[in-house]
């Protein structure tokens, strides 16, 4: 008789997990298949006290909802002391391989003579994430991905996600077998779309049902000129399909020290960055979402679809 | 005959070597004994971008002619760049073993677990010269100032001279011996002053003849208010004793980064160097070295008395 019940019980579960990978993201997370679904995340948290700042800034608003934060960056304290004080923030870890600026660099958290691998002749890591990826180790690059993780956890940041910067982890199977291996560890969500175009036919062999992914990432890009960046993400907005969307963001400010910072890299630069800024703190950027019936979401909640 | 010249040519050689140690350093400089020789020196260099764009804007009034690198600092690549441009600054190295800011950290050269003794739990220098001093494994930070120096050298920074940040290497008299043992290897002045009042007694003992220092360091301190700073820089210009003098200095300006990083930390901050900034680089600082018979002198005048 236990034995039938067991039985019973086994089946149904089977039933109940082939169900809910028949059913939408949007579904799984309680809303109707249709819903649009918005993740406003700004990347690069850490990385510098005006991506701090400005941040944080878009943060008081509520429409800018999530971030992530970059460990090896000289800014982490900063960022790490509001997360300690916010622990309702929807933090993630922007796992970091790269030091993309010429004259303000970064290195591992790893001792450097574990992970030689990842480092430039200076002992930062790499300029751009094809360098980075053509020389990384992949098991150095799981011991730095670790550090950076239980750094940020010992800091006292509980990070609701992972994704990479510059997203290095992405370059080949190999990285990206060890980001999942890690994130699924962890049982964190990672940066992964479903309509991710070329990519994601090297990608999608990696995942498993029991990965959760994003149905789509949307980023501006250079080839949008300065003076159309307002039309480009409302246009977007307004032609948002349903399901859960990530529009990925930096923000800073057109400043000083990110001036430095980007004097011989516009893009991703400090202007455009402040372009970020201005349109994603903004009342059009609000009454867009209200008029498009958009609802903002968090990787917290896409967390919790993941088996704990 | 030939032994008899040796012997003559030694005999004169010690001659000169004793009478070089009876002349006072301005003299042995080529300037007469009561000559007024100033070395208007700013710290900290590589530190933030606001430090490098304030310090090196100070350098083209040329009366601030001096100054020292932050070797573990995120901004290092910023001002080794200027020094690859620019071989005839006057530019040392401020060995660093301390990262004072609450949010905005940065760790040592070395790997990080060659150097324990060097940081706190989050893998960074220490926020104090005192707990920095009390916790340094002299071998370690032996280990770290070499790795310092050359990595500079290695990004194309050659130094005038060494000198240390907060003063930690001047903390007792085993690290003071570290550091003045590195220094005559590198055959590099460090920054020591005749005049030291209380740490005199501690550190003169490791002193020798063949050491080149200075008369004596000025610098301003927290008891002066923000009014009175030209008051007491100009105080201090016009009552200027003969001999060599260093005036140390911390440039940056009031903007955004430097607030951020120094925002429960007045003391060296923000607007403190505003001031300094503010003070060195005016017409008023120029008339007052005119109106006064000083001389700037640098580094690299000192480095050439030490034998090579």
């Amino acid at each position: 008789m236990l034995r039938k019940i067991s039985t019973l019980l086994l089946l149904l579960l089977v039933v109940a997990v082939v169900k809910a990978q028949e059913r939408t993201l949007a579904e799984r997370l309680g809303y109707p298949a249709d819903a649009k679904l918005l993740i406003v995340h700004a990347d690069d948290l850490g990385m510098s006290h005006s991506v701090n700042a400005a941040t944080l800034k878009a943060f008081e608003t509520k429409l800018v909802n999530s971030g992530s934060i970059m460990v090896p960056c000289p800014w982490l304290s900063e960022i790490a002391t509001y997360a300690r004080a916010n622990p309702q923030a929807d933090l993630g870890l922007h796992l970091t391989l790269t030091s993309e600026w010429t004259h303000f660099r970064w290195g591992p958290v790893t001792p450097k003579d574990r992970v030689a691998s990842l480092l430039d002749k200076d002992g930062y890591f790499r300029l751009s994430e094809a360098e980075a990826a053509k020389n990384a180790d992949p098991k150095e690059v799981e011991m730095e991905i670790r550090a950076q993780i239980e750094k940020a956890k010992a800091m006292g940041i509980v990070p609701t996600h992972l994704d990479s910067h510059m997203g290095t982890l992405y370059q080949n199977k190999e990285l990206f077998d060890v980001f999942l291996r890690v994130a699924r560890e962890y049982k964190l969500p990672v940066r992964v779309a479903r309509e991710w175009g070329p990519r994601a036919e090297v990608l999608q062999a990696s995942l498993s049902a029991n990965d959760v992914f994003i149905d789509r990432v949307l980023d501006i890009n250079p080839s949008v000129a300065p003076q159309d960046w307002a039309k480009f993400y409302s246009d977007a907005i307004r032609n948002l399909k349903p399901g859960v969307t990530e529009v990925v963001i930096h923000l800073a400010y057109d400043d000083g020290e990110m001036q430095g910072a980007t004097f011989d890299h516009p893009n991703w630069g400090a202007a455009w960055r402040q372009r970020d800024f201005d349109f994603f703190t903004s009342d059009g950027f609000r009454k867009l979402l209200e008029e498009n019936k958009i609802k903002l979401i968090t990787w917290r909640e896409l967390g919790k679809l993941i088996a704990k």
